[in-house]
């Protein structure tokens, strides 16, 4: 077998060695707690405070303005529940069909205990109508979630405009802003974003660690109770994490132009060649307006779990969804709001990373190929 | 300065070399997520398995009833607030003033929302008494909070005692084990808890890492939505962590015993020595009936904030009370319950771990003595 060819950086990334050096040492002999009021206590907290702020400014916050999670669906669920609790008298929320399952499930949760949600559609390409979710709006609206960039299509939404119904209406906005990080400018200022949640572990820092941002001036209700994160969320800190993850977004600051650059040069040739030398290849989502790194592709005729399968053989690694979803036995949601033809177009996604070579998407792509071609002949 | 000499390990503790060892590859090269059908992803997936298992067994539960969080806290929260969404005609919760912040914080954010919480009080060693907990219980009563050790006093609570008025009530009964894991035995089964909390970083695995227990059969609703540990806690897991606490709870098997005779001996020799060579010493708690490893000790006239500011000039560390609440300028809670003379008696919390040696305590008590004569000398 080959060396092991990973393109699915959608669904988590390798830890970024320089991360992976910040964050030992608290691992190892700097292991005392950041509450504790002693000089060796202090010095952690502070350490968690300099990656509160790298964090902060990578999307244009304030320091305070973040606070560390778990996870993205941690600061997801806080951040619904959050605006829940803040607006007591109103019943409706507008999201979308093509969210993360912690999203959705909050959703499905929160219609059972008689709250009405609209799920706006999206066209085949995945795309969303403005207008559509404008005539939404009424007066018992008091949350608006959209994410920033889907996981299995890459589409990017209109944040920035939808942020801009959402102050026009006083609405609360939430976005999942996991994917986006480090591929696209995300500015919470220009966005008018009430909270916003991010991930660790897709940004080549380790899986266990998520922020959420919460703009000023919002009251925050805690999901984990405690006195930690000035009492909005409890648990002694995650604190090598919490570091790694400012080195990580530190990384994003320094590499970020170069490697998006580098992964939609590998994107696109990847696509141009694959339809060059295949027939009959379908592209799934918004081609104009995607993540650098993300492709969503279907070879007519042959299923993405038996394209998945043949590949591992051959030590390349993609995926037929988000790895959210996998284990559940039906099509994608987001497909299935594309109405996705998947009897003849089942597609794969392939996701780049930074650490993804030219040699690595040539060799893809042959493989690709040499399966499609003995696939047909049969 | 001298080496460090920690004594603080009711706050956190070293992670053991032997978890680190473990956890270390799943920070590196087997980053894969445990949810994607690959093979990759499903080995991963498999060594979460294996870490439940371990888990499991130490508190004689089922795989299937272990549900990994990112903290104590997290556990905590989610265990209340699933007493809550399970019950909801009832409104009567009965607590005790010595919990941990994050239980205390959700009891007072659930008497907002119109619910009414009995904390049960505690006498001057900081017992509970049985009878009082059963003449609180009316038929309203819905959950019952009591945790299984102390974290400042180190007391252990009557959890079977409670655990059979629970069954006999059918109330949803809820401990916070965290200071009782490794130190004494818990068996789930025998116990009739309905949801116990567990942390790592407690017993020599990572910050960042918790467990909760919940008895086969009774619903779970998750508080972080998504498909992730059984639908009942979304977000990718935090893989390295996970199996962090495998192994840290696979060395409880095997060093359990031999360092609780251990941890005992150090305190019971420190508390006689420091009794021998200092006057006018209180030590707080019920001394019948206590972890091995905790001492809440007081020195006549010299305020333990002083003193552990003192001992920390010589790399010593100890605390005051609690690391989680130590950030609020008030006395502690725990103490303020057991109606401590803080005016003269005024403690330090020495919690020892399995790294600490008779030699380190030789050396703090010496310490602790030459400043005590130091201050009472002025």
């Amino acid at each position: 077998m080959n060396a092991k060819i990973y393109l699915d950086n959608n669904a988590t990334t390798k830890c970024d060695e320089r991360v992976l050096e910040t964050l030992l040492p608290y691992l190892k002999d700097e292991y005392e707690n950041p509450s504790s009021i002693y000089t060796l206590g202090r010095k952690i907290k502070e350490k968690l405070s300099e990656a509160r702020k790298k964090v902060a400014k990578v999307i244009n916050a304030k320091e305070e303005e973040i606070i560390f999670t778990s996870c993205a669906s941690e600061s997801n669920s806080m951040a619904i529940m959050n605006a829940v609790k803040n607006h007591p008298k109103q019943r409706h929320i507008i999201t979308t069909k093509v969210e993360h399952a912690s999203i959705l499930e909050a959703m499905h949760d929160l219609e059972q205990q008689g709250y009405y949600v609209t799920y706006l559609s999206v066209n085949e390409k995945g795309q969303l109508s403005l207008e559509e979710l404008e005539q939404a709006i009424t007066k018992d609206t008091f949350l608006i979630v959209v994410m920033m960039a889907n996981n299995e299509l890459g589409n990017l939404y209109p944040i920035k405009e939808i942020g801009a119904l959402a102050e026009k209406y006083h609405i609360y906005f939430h976005t999942d802003a996991v994917q986006a990080l480090g591929k696209i400018k995300i500015d919470v200022r220009d966005l008018k974003i009430t909270t916003l949640s991010l991930s660790g572990h897709k940004i080549h820092a380790p899986k266990g660690i998520g922020v959420l941002y919460v703009k000023e001036n919002t009251p925050v209700q805690p999901l984990i109770y405690g006195h930690q994160e000035h009492n909005f969320r409890g648990g002694t800190e995650n604190v090598a994490f919490i570091i790694a993850l400012g080195t990580a977004v530190e990384l994003i600051y320094q590499d970020e132009y170069q490697t998006n650059i580098k992964l939609k040069y590998l994107r696109d040739k990847m696509e141009k060649e694959i339809k060059e030398r295949i027939e009959e290849v379908y592209i799934y989502g918004d081609l104009e307006n995607r993540l650098p790194n993300t492709s969503s592709i279907a070879i007519k005729g042959i299923k993405g779990e038996e394209l998945m399968l043949l590949l591992e053989s051959f030590g390349i690694y993609v995926s037929t969804g988000s790895a959210c979803n996998s284990e559940i036995a039906e099509p994608s949601h987001v497909l299935v709001a594309c109405k996705a033809n998947m009897e003849d177009y089942s597609p794969i996604r392939i996701s780049l990373g930074k650490y993804n070579t030219e040699a690595e998407i040539e060799e893809f792509v042959k493989r690709l190929e040499s399966i499609v071609r003995l696939k047909r002949r049969k």
